[in-house]
C-alpha cells in the first residue's frame, strides 16, 4: 500500500493513497468487486425518499458516514404540471444529476493524479424527453431521454487542451456515463 | 381539461386531473416535450453538489418549488474505501436511487388510476460493478454496472396478482428504467 513517488493531497485527494488503492486492487481483483445499494420508500402520490443503507466493496460490508452518505435523504417527486407536488426534484433530473456528480468526481481524482490543482468546475445536463411515451400516448415515443447534453466549465492551473483532456478521459473512466450510454442488465421483480 | 368520470384523489394522486393531463397532451403532443436539467458543481476532491434549476416543458419554463424541489442540494462523494470523504452518497448510488424513485412514481400514479389504495411500498435496488474498470486496471471490464436488481414489496388493496401488475406497468413505462436499461445519446462538451 505504498506509492514510489509522494504526491502529497492535490485539489483534497490523498494521490498518493489513490496509487495504492488502485496498486492494491491490481495485485487482488477481488478488492475490485463492489455492490451498492439504494433504498426508496414511497410517500404519497409520486413522492418518494431514497436513502443509503450502506455497500459491499474491497471484500467487506461498509456503512456510510453519518452525517454523510449514510444521514442522506433524497426525495423525488413529480411537479405540479406533471401532477405531482413539487416535493423533490423529478427522477429524471436524479438521473442526470447522477451523471454529472459521476463525470465530476472522476475529474477531481483525474485532476489531481495529473497534479493540475482546480479552482472550479461547473457541470451542466440537460437532456430532451417527450413524456407521450410514458404517458401511453403513442407507443412509438420511447419512454426515456432522446437525448443528454453535459457542457463542463472548468477553471484550474491548466491551459485549455489540458483541462478539456480532464474531461475527455472522465468521461472514458465514468461507471454513471456508460451505463446511460450502454444500458445495462435489469431485472425488477416483488417479493412475496 | 375535464373528464368524464370523478375518481377524487387516490394515494395523494389528483387522477381526474392526471387523465386530464394526458387528455390535454394527447389533442396537443407538442405539450409532451420536456427539457429536464441538474447544475453540478465541484466542491473538493470527489465531492459535488447537484441543484435542480428548472425545466422546460408543457411549453413554458418552470421554477421548482420552495421549500421542494427548489431547494434540493445533492451532495455526492466517494467513501473512504475509495479515498473519498463519504460526504454523499455515490454517484452510483444515486444512479441506482434515480431508477427506484422513477418506478416508485409510476407505481403511485398507476395505482391511483387504477383505484388501488397503496398502504406502503418500498424498493430495494442494488447494483454490481467491477471497479477495475473505471481505476483503469482492465480494459476489458466495463465502467458500469454489470447488472442491477430491483426487489419492491407493495402493500395495499390489491390482491398479490393485482400489485404485482403495479410494478409491471411501472417498469413498462419508466423513463429512467428504458435509459438504464436501453441507453441513449450522450454528449459531453467543454465550454471554452
Amino acid at each position: 500500500m505504498t506509492s514510489t513517488t509522494e504526491r502529497g493531497t492535490v485539489n483534497g485527494v490523498d494521490v498518493d493513497t489513490l496509487f495504492a488503492t488502485i496498486d492494491a486492487v491490481r495485485s487482488q481483483p477481488e478488492l475490485a468487486q463492489f455492490r451498492f445499494r439504494a433504498l426508496n420508500e414511497w410517500v404519497s402520490g409520486t413522492h418518494s425518499l431514497g436513502r443509503f443503507p450502506g455497500f459491499y466493496g474491497a471484500g467487506q460490508e461498509h456503512l456510510h458516514a453519518v452525517p454523510g452518505a449514510g444521514a442522506t435523504v433524497i426525495a423525488a417527486d413529480h411537479p405540479a404540471v406533471l401532477v405531482g407536488k413539487d416535493n423533490g426534484p423529478t427522477p429524471a433530473e436524479l438521473l442526470l444529476n447522477a451523471l454529472a456528480s459521476c463525470l465530476m468526481a472522476g475529474l477531481g481524482n483525474i485532476a489531481a493524479a495529473r497534479g493540475v490543482e482546480l479552482s472550479g468546475v461547473t457541470c451542466r445536463v440537460e437532456g430532451d424527453i417527450d413524456l407521450r411515451g410514458i404517458l401511453g400516448i403513442d407507443s412509438s415515443v420511447r419512454n426515456g431521454f432522446s437525448d443528454i447534453r453535459v457542457v463542463f466549465e472548468v477553471e484550474g492551473d491548466g491551459d485549455a487542451e489540458q483541462l478539456a483532456a480532464l474531461v475527455a478521459q472522465s468521461q472514458a473512466r465514468s461507471a454513471v456515463f456508460d451505463v446511460l450510454t450502454n444500458g445495462t442488465a435489469v431485472t425488477v421483480e416483488v417479493a412475496r
